[in-house]
């Protein structure tokens, strides 16, 4: 067996994660990225050894267009909050990593003070295992990072696409954050996104002659006026931030403690944590439960031909449902 | 054979419905939302009978808090668009009529000049079986309206929860009524409609002595213009009118035309209907498979386990949903 693919006993991850063994807990997470049958074993096992059913922990998504200062912010927001005895840890969803095959903070500039900070953790690879939909592993990879003893789990989306509707399904905060200016510039944005932020920073306020931002604070304060409010019964705030100068970071933290102050006493914590379980449960269920469907007609003509004639109109979507559900059984 | 229950070979059905006989399409309705297998059976054939790939109708959602006046605009549009030679039909989704088992717009004052006209068809009960989740039968239904040739369908929204969703997921184009006054008084609507919506109409706007239908056309557009750009490439338009009163109905109109018009030159409508066969077909099948698994395991003590130490955390969720998979195999 060589060093690169060694597998250990699930006690031997599970120790190390408890004892914050920074290499074994990465070793932990190759498991659970690994797309081999025998290490999802493992890795089931590993996670069932590390689950903390009472975790207190803060999850926050930090979402935004790219060029945006998502990662200098974090950098910026962890080395502050470690100060207080926090210790962060920093996963990415990056639903491009299975093409590009690349790591989206491996970047050695991107995070370098915080990525070698004893007390922050950094996981520089996104995983590219599509099983249950982009970021499945990252919730497991949560998991195992709170087990390890880290308090404030940060989630940085680099996507387009799903990766923003992913991020507010597995965290307690989702953050956006906005370059200044506000309306045309903002068109990277996925729909929806705005609705979804329990929190909003325009970031680079500290440009000279820039009035751009406290416009940009101006309109979306209006703009949330006419939203319906939040299922949390928090009104979100809008910042203006300089991550580069470390501007508004601290208000921002602020901001952020009393959200969860917020959610912890009205019990919304605790609900939108069981819905989230209750919404991974079922999305893996029948994310399994079409693979098997997949499996088993994957060579049948009968099959090839229903969703051609669904895909062409030729056949109403739920009969040919109905036909492909026959075949199955 | 009682005349109630009474069923007919499916090219009856058919047939009828291609001759435009009203009695015989409200008798296919019936057969498509009985929950017997039975009929479950002929509603596939009449389906299949009735199926028109190149449709070229105009599917429209109504949506908006309740008493904001939608079945009175959508009273006051039909009958005028009656007039221009089009053929209204008009559905509803209600996720409520399974509790209250009432018919939402059986109520005689409601449409009561639209629901007698010869040109069009309004079915006065949502159906409240909920095979494929609330709205599947309303797809179905409307593809038999399409079939007896009506050539715009409006769906209006009643509910609450998930119909809005549902009934974006089959419309080519949603419109948002809104009341005069922004801010509060839309609390009512649901978190995630305003970015859905392509067109907004400001009703009650003729008003003695209120601006606030201007106000709320004004913050709206602000607003507008910090979402990002919508698929379809179109820029939704606030419109301000008086269904009570008939005014504006005729630009409400003429916007509806202008997007449409739009859309098919884009290419948008047709690979939005392709978009919403997928996902339909995707979600039925997904449905049956659930449906076989809770069948199977129903009185699976194993399972009922699996269930509740996900829901309370002691299982994580991706571990859980591999064994119900396994138990289901």
């Amino acid at each position: 067996m060589g060093i690169r693919n060694a597998t250990h006993p699930p006690e031997y991850y599970i120790n190390g994660i408890k004892n914050n063994d920074r290499v074994i807990l990465s070793q932990a997470i190759t498991m659970v990225e690994s797309s081999l049958a025998s290490h999802r074993i493992i890795a089931d096992q590993i996670l069932e050894g590390c689950n903390l059913p009472s975790s207190n922990s803060m999850r926050i998504g930090v979402t935004g267009s790219p060029g945006v200062g998502k990662s200098t912010l974090i950098e910026a927001l962890g080395l502050s909050i470690i100060e207080e005895g926090h210790r962060p840890a920093i996963l990415a969803i990056d639903p491009s990593s299975k093409v590009s095959g690349g790591s989206i903070l491996g970047d050695k500039t991107r995070m370098q003070n915080l990525s070698v900070h004893p007390d922050a953790y950094v996981r520089p690879s996104a995983a590219g295992n599509e099983l249950g939909g982009v970021g499945a592993q990252t919730k497991e990879i949560m998991l195992l990072c709170e087990a390890a003893g880290y308090n404030v789990i940060i989630i940085e989306t680099v996507g387009v696409g799903q990766s923003e509707v992913e991020v507010h399904s597995m965290v307690d905060y989702l953050l956006l954050l906005l370059l200044p200016g506000a309306g045309d510039e903002l068109q990277g944005i996925k729909r929806g996104i705005v609705e979804m932020a329990d929190g909003f920073a325009v970031n680079k306020a500290d440009l000279q002659g820039n009035n751009g931002a406290k416009l940009t604070k101006t309109a979306y304060q209006n703009a949330l006026h006419l939203f319906p409010q939040k299922e949390s019964g928090w009104t979100p705030k809008i910042e203006l931030i300089s991550a580069l100068e470390g501007m508004g970071i601290e208000q921002l933290w602020k901001t952020i403690l009393s959200y969860f102050t917020h959610i912890k006493d009205s019990g919304f914590y605790q609900q939108n944590r069981l819905n989230q379980r209750k919404e991974w449960f079922d999305r893996i269920i029948n994310h399994r439960l079409r693979q098997l469907l997949h499996q088993q007609l994957n060579d049948n003509d009968a099959y090839a031909k229903i969703c051609k004639q669904v895909s062409e109109g030729e056949l109403v979507p739920s009969a040919g449902a109905r036909k492909v559900v026959e075949l199955f059984t």
